[in-house]
């Protein structure tokens, strides 16, 4: 029982001990670039030892792959999360975008994938481009949905409307990250929500 | 006459041998990423001798913040274009999203400064989001003159009506660079065009 007790808080912390690393390497990889960054750095920004450090993590870009894989599971968590609500499609539709636009403003985690993703320096080992992809392919079937419950107009062609509702998305999390890293971002959202609505709502 | 046309034939050259230099760092850059570049790579692309490309730039981030310069001034020529064209405000500014994402989908050297604007390790000495900030101010005030020639609606607001329209610009070039180098980019702003008009049209 003790040594059981003991085996758990030893695995306790060694996820915390992953998620502090995760959360610093997100950090400095953001402030100081991919290539720019040291390994010891980051297990200083994340308060671990470097011993500790090489136990989860032996180079940089595994460390990186972690951070992408990391932020792909939370997004892709808010995406899952969208299949327990109720109401209309149109309205989990406008759910989806304000939560994925809230995780982007508020997670450093989230926010240093978008950024690795973007470097051209960074030995990607996962495919970043799939969140996008797979986002754009929700969407078509929420807005499929919404033309068979009748809360997206009879006329909407799913495949073009998603298309309108990802641009409109991602223009809004580019022009955000550039201009207030992302702060903006969900009220951004909030303003483009009426067209939004205007053009799928029946 | 003679010494006349000789220093015009110089000059000419120079022209020349600085437009291959950028085109070719252009691509360079956009192959190996801007820390992977080495400056003897982007003489050999251009075809220039290194002592010629001396003459003109001394490092890589010279190169590299001309090839931003050069996109930006491209760019800003698609803009100002515009001044001398006929039609209702709502036509121009269709076209000149049309125009930008042609430019965008065929210049190399605007290809090029994008993935440098984007690119951490760049020290970058122009403000790379200029161009996006002078985009809103421009589409806001074809939108506003749109309002009184009659072609955009009396009740849309020109401020939220050009960041809806900025969002799909921009979130159809980041789509359209993650699917194919922004090949598709004019196909997708012809397909979001019909969404533009319908919001904005009277």
């Amino acid at each position: 029982m003790v040594e059981r007790r003991a085996a758990s808080l030893k695995q306790q912390r060694s996820i915390e001990t992953r998620e502090a690393l995760l959360s610093g390497a997100a950090r400095v990889f953001s402030d100081l670039s991919y290539s720019g960054t040291r390994l010891r750095t980051i297990a200083n920004e994340s308060g671990i030892s470097e011993g500790a450090m090489y136990f989860h993590f032996g180079t940089k870009a595994e460390l990186a792959n972690a951070v992408l894989a990391e932020q792909q599971e939370r997004m892709t968590e808010v995406l899952a999360s969208m299949q327990e609500e109720e109401g209309d499609a149109l309205e989990k539709l406008v759910l989806l975008m304000n939560r994925l636009a809230v995780l982007i403003s508020t997670d450093r985690i989230v926010q240093g994938g978008i950024r690795l993703a973007a470097d051209p320096n960074v030995e990607i080992t996962a495919d970043a481009r799939d969140p996008y992809f797979e986002w754009i392919a929700i969407a078509q079937s929420l807005i499929e949905e919404g033309v068979r419950d009748g809360s997206i107009r009879a006329d909407v062609v799913p495949a073009a409307a998603a298309e309108y509702a990802n641009a409109l998305f991602v223009g809004a999390q580019v022009l955000s990250g550039l201009e207030d890293g992302w702060v903006s971002f969900p009220s951004r959202i909030d303003r483009l929500t009426p067209f939004l609505r205007r053009e799928l709502g029946d």
